[in-house]
């Protein structure tokens, strides 16, 4: 029974497959980035456009307004149990724009791939969905079970209307289990599903000098607010690139038993990693089991971004006046980021950094879902029956989102699964793209996981 | 004779303020910028109009190509003794922009002062010397010695033509003396005479990573060139500041008792300098003596510049691929730029820092003339002359230049004197000034320093 809709969904698919793509290639057009300022009225298209989706799709759906981009919610279905689907309709900054090979903003097929900044987080995992949706809805009417759909504005930038929306809309968005944005295959093109997310901090060190830049002249004697930040940097790490931030170690809740024999199941192609990145070691050297352990189950304080003084062409001898470094800490089970801020200013203060201004951009909690709960073997279920090989479930992933706001604090059984992304879809960076094969995948499986889920 | 001289100059400058102003607003109004590729045309343009008024001040005047922009060559006069005068008709860049109360290139006057980029480096004291020149053949007829003006335009990118240029010219640069250019009064308003200049090694150390951005939930595996980039600068400078760079020291020849001396008669204002940049203390918390023997007699390692990764607004949480940093070691009378390099690259390839590209960009020699010389002897002399604060001597200055190619190579005394520039001028920064009076006592001071000079 089950494999015969689903057989009538694959030739649906695979019948409508220039109208699929038309419509992807549509909402990859909006530049919906969220880290740039103003430009309200086409971000709200944006989400207008997604509504209309999920009307055309059956949903009840509405924007609810946030102190930011608007939310985009709809429910259709009814039954005794609920599905929550998570996912965001703004992207990353295209920067640096240069490095691109087609337009950021015009979707382009290039041999079987899309390329377009977003395709691979999350819109593509959006549209797929919605996509899914209709497939099941035109084919079968209502949905046995309620399936709510949660897709906002500001993932991003680290989605800082989300926790007053999810506390003010506990019972809205009340569920079962909940399908987390994040929809990836691993390098052996094996869906993968992740039971959990790193938290994050988000920070800038501010340095500053003289008011205005002067003459190098002086450079032996003028505060150069780029060797102040060298400095306060080098107290966060060694000189073997070791995390020495006071206390942070301290925070680290060990994994659990079951967690641990996950990562020991995981294949990790670091080989092909690496060759992806075009580089010859990871950092300090680390390989196999150590390096996968280190990216799942260890904080990070990672440099994202710094800039002082003149950084165009030719020489400019001057000492800056200010410096700034953007830096994220992904934090694991155990380390929130408030406490890990207050760690951070401790540790500068305490080393007489108290001239290093510490701009707190935001935060994130760790989330973990156990990696034996109902909600992952439907998951794992379902890609066996669609057919593609075996999943592979990892207890965290190396991301972070505002998952913990609803599996922490909803309490909500809470995964990521899809296949739309993969290792080298260059999410966040210039040339982003999805495989079209694993798009179409991914409507398939979601239209399986659907039936699942109902039964 | 000499004075009534002085003072028919002095009436003639009184007299024709608006004219003088004119003409040095259109030298400003030209970006020459140095730094910037391209534009060859307009900037061969202001080498013309340089050339032109030189004629007009009755000299021969041509224009001598290089490999960059061209030399501006004029000469006029003729005796048994010859004065070159250096100076240079390119600037810094303008940038940041946003900074600027006024155009950069477009030079206005507020409460006295004039703004624009150039004016106190070096545009103004270029103009000083033709405008006193002119007035002096226009009262005298020709002059009675020989006066060879060199005017480059690369001087702000570190004169990469000069050193060619001026060992292919050693005949027709033949001097007795020297006038280089920096145009400068203290913060007493007494005008300071350098009797020589600090070396310079200007670099980039550029680290990379992966082949493109990673998503920073690889922060913990994936190589950082930022990281990397701090990595090697704590090895360049240890965490009290102090420069690290292995055998640097070891190159410094120790200063003369005869420049000791003159350091020790230099009035050092500290506060008002540290007011002027708009800070509590110096780097290290240096102080008087011991600050003003750092910034003449010490070598330097600035970072001038800094950048990697995102650096626009909000948060962007990647794992740049490239970073570099520039910088400028100033280096004292011994410390030669192509040794200095050597030890640089040495001493990273010693730690491990093989991987970080050091880009030469440039490099320039040290320069002294002795204090006692007869040049600086004229140049006290006519300034106490013209009436001005007694000037005050300095063995070296902080900054560089390619003074060394006149004085070591050419064996020509060479010293910088003139009082068109002050300690809140901001060279090389935004907002770059310099007061009228002081331009036009500079212009009186350059007419009285030829009549001298003849004698």
């Amino acid at each position: 029974m089950e494999d015969s809709h689903g057989m009538d969904k694959d030739e649906r698919i695979e019948g409508s497959k220039n109208e699929l793509l038309d419509e992807l290639k549509e909402f990859l057009g909006m530049p919906s980035v969220s880290a740039r300022a103003g430009d309200e009225g086409s971000f709200r298209g944006c989400a207008e456009w997604v509504l209309s989706k999920l009307e055309e799709a059956g949903a009840e759906a509405r924007l609810m307004e946030t102190d930011g981009h608007p939310v985009v919610y709809a429910e259709i279905g009814a039954g005794d149990s609920t599905l929550l689907s998570y996912g965001h309709y703004d992207v990353q900054p295209p920067e640096p724009l240069e490095l691109w090979e087609s337009d950021p903003f015009v979707p382009e097929v290039r041999d079987g791939v899309l390329f377009a900044r977003g395709v691979a987080d999350d819109k593509g995992d959006v549209m797929a969905r919605i996509q899914a949706l209709r497939l099941y809805t035109q084919e079968h009417g209502p949905l046995p079970f309620k399936l709510k759909f949660l897709i906002e504005g500001e993932e991003e930038v680290g989605s800082p209307s989300l926790p007053a929306f999810v506390r003010q809309n506990e019972e809205l968005l009340s569920a079962d289990a909940c399908l987390w944005e994040g929809s990836m295959k691993d390098d052996a093109g094996r869906p993968m599903i992740f039971c959990g997310t790193k938290g994050m901090l988000y920070i800038e060190l501010r340095a500053r000098g003289a008011s205005h830049d002067l003459h190098s002249m002086y450079g032996g004697i003028a505060p150069n607010p780029a060797w102040r930040l060298v400095q306060a940097l080098r107290t966060i790490k060694d000189e073997n690139g070791e995390i020495t931030l006071d206390g942070l170690e301290e925070l680290v809740s060990p994994p659990s038993k079951e967690d641990l024999e996950a990562i020991e199941k995981i294949l990790f192609n670091e080989t092909a990693l690496r060759a992806s990145w075009g580089v010859d070691s990871f950092d300090r050297g680390l390989t196999g089991r150590e390096a996968l352990k280190e990216m799942l189950l260890r904080p990070t304080a990672n440099i994202a971004g710094i800039e002082s003084g003149y950084t165009g062409p030719g020489s400019k001898t001057i000492v800056p006046s200010e410096a700034f470094v953007k830096m994220d800490f992904r934090l694991v089970a155990g380390q929130s980021p408030g406490p890990v801020l207050d760690l951070l200013r401790e540790h500068l203060a305490r080393r007489g950094f108290s001239d290093v201004e510490v701009v707190d951009l935001h935060g994130v909690e760790a989330a973990k879902t156990p990696v034996d709960s109902p909600l992952v073997r439907t998951a794992v279920d379902t890609w066996r029956e669609v057919g593609a090989s075996e999943a592979v479930v990892y207890p965290t992933i190396g991301g972070s989102g505002p998952t913990s706001l609803v599996a922490t604090e909803l309490g909500i059984p809470t995964i990521m699964t899809g296949a739309v992304a993969n290792v080298e879809s260059r999410i966040h960076a210039p040339n982003e793209s999805a495989r079209l094969d694993d798009y179409f995948e991914s409507i398939g499986y979601f239209a399986r996981f659907f039936e699942r889920f109902a039964n």
